[in-house]
């Protein structure tokens, strides 16, 4: 049987794990941390993919020597750092907010004349579930912002003032098949995000969010799921970051669909047929977070119950549930 | 996490594990022989079912002790025994194929005459994919036929002939929900399943099945997903046998509806709300039998592929094939 390795053993990699069985596919969910013992594993595996990331690009590299890996190192590498990100979407004419490469005080005390205020100050790498970030909402707090993230290199971004974001997301293998699911409508709180729920129907931002999808494909010359999420201000999209990866507000599709994020992530990058996604019923997801809730026999009427089976810490995401065939 | 098990591991339990993980389950394999070693894993268990029905019935007296144990073992004796089977769906006014308890050759002679022929002999126990069965065409097969089933206490049947075979799987929980998916129409090739279709389509006949399942689970108090295999003769239903579990011929509700058979079985046994089977498209599964094809890119097209990772073997179920959005 064709081996997968999947960089990790979190909740996309079991997720990917399940979806690779209909397709006579074994999963290696790699948890190694010596490269030598990584790169065994990797040998054995027709493409390797990740669950997160944020990994070292000199072991990206490496491995690449030894096995595709999809998306490629180029693209993790970008998507690693939010300068270069904004940077890509200026160049391909995806609207972002005013953004500056902030390095120094004064630097961040410059910008913010420009982007006005409030203004967020967020950490070039490493940053997810609303980590690495903070909101400036007066001058004077600027010191003490850029001491909360350790005078990392960072951006400065304005304030977009949303309605709510949505996320798109999409999937094309090497025959350049492409993919689109429709809109993702997400709610967050504190960061992180609680609820997702699709479809989000505005045929204008469908096909405004596919055109700048497009437009990353292209250029990246990508391969796997992407999910693109945006701000969305009246009938207009503002980035907000890309994920080279199947995606959080996208695991409603395993029951919205025909065909999950998950499987067509696998048909991406082993360069199968893609499916064009066919939406059964409106789908809502929840996030379970922090404290897994106890379950009652009604919780199970119209949905699904997914436990990571990880243990309980404050923000930390344990788990989600689907409702699915929901009419509200 | 809440644990199931299940007895055995092959694709039924495969397909059962990959069923339980959406509803906050995991589910324990036991391939373990020996008897304390199975009641240890047991005891760990909130509810035990089987992929398999020919279990001593000691064994699941034994376990049933420390655990529930669906279907019931009364249940799976019934369905171990052919001439058992049998009687009951005469009881219950199921048509059945005549039959006659055979334990000696002037016996199967005596009951050749009644029935006509050809007629089927089969051994009450131990009979699946066409193994321990034997056509008589001519009386002067009998002995020959009752040396190959080695003098087994049998069962003879004559011959129904029908025009095709469909199956009729549904799930019942102990809060007496029951559920049905649409008939399946089943194509065999020497004694094993080759190819089932969804939906076979005749109010009639859905009727009359489920009339008969009505009756199959009141009578025993049934839990779980029973699988009810018929002879279509002109508008009639003549029954073949039962399965008390998942069954090969509903793999394909895994693509064709929003819920599948595991996940339905999996609901029942754990008495949590099952769901009405709602069709997405008609869909048809193809079992991969004795060795496995080399796959090419097309076959991935509209099709889910499962390898279930067993090694080649003339006549043993190695996968099986699903095509979902059909149009013939």
């Amino acid at each position: 049987m064709k081996k997968v390795g999947v960089l990790g053993n979190g909740q996309l990699a079991q997720l990917l794990t399940h979806a690779a069985y209909p397709l006579a596919l074994q999963t290696i969910c790699i948890t190694a941390t010596d490269p030598a013992e990584i790169l065994k594993l990797v040998k054995e595996c027709e493409v390797l993919t990740l669950e997160n990331e944020n990994i070292e690009i000199d072991l990206l590299n490496t491995l690449s020597q030894e096995c595709l890996i999809y998306p490629s190192p180029e693209t993790i590498k970008l998507s690693q750092d939010r300068l270069l990100e904004k940077s890509l979407f200026q160049s391909l004419d995806i609207p972002t907010p005013t953004f500056f490469s902030i390095t120094s005080l004064p630097e961040l005390e410059t910008a913010l004349t420009k982007t006005g205020l409030p203004a967020i100050l967020k950490t070039r790498r490493f940053g997810y579930d609303g980590k690495g970030q903070v909101i400036i909402r007066q001058i004077e707090e600027a010191s003490q912002a850029w001491q909360t993230i350790a005078e990392a290199p960072a951006i400065l971004e304005a304030f977009v003032p949303f309605d709510f974001e949505v996320s798109l997301i999409a999937a094309r293998n090497p025959s350049d098949e492409i993919i689109f699911y429709p809109l993702i409508k997400n709610t967050h709180e504190a960061g992180i995000l609680r609820i997702s729920e699709c479809p989000y129907l505005n045929v204008h931002l469908q096909e405004l969010a596919e055109k700048y999808m497009h437009r990353l494909f292209d250029h990246l010359n990508y391969v796997g799921v992407l999910a693109f999420e945006f701000f969305v201000q009246d009938q207009s999209l503002i980035t907000n970051e890309i994920a080279p990866r199947v995606h959080n507000s996208g695991h409603l599709t395993i029951e919205g669909f025909n065909v999950s994020q998950f499987e067509s992530h696998l048909r991406a990058i082993l360069d199968l047929p893609l499916i064009k996604p066919i939406l059964y019923s409106k789908t809502r997801m929840h996030n379970i977070i922090g404290s897994f809730p106890a379950l009652a026999r009604a919780d199970y009427q119209h949905a699904h119950i997914y436990d990571y089976g990880k243990s309980e810490r404050p923000g930390r995401k344990l788990g989600h549930m689907t409702l699915f065939n929901i009419q509200s």
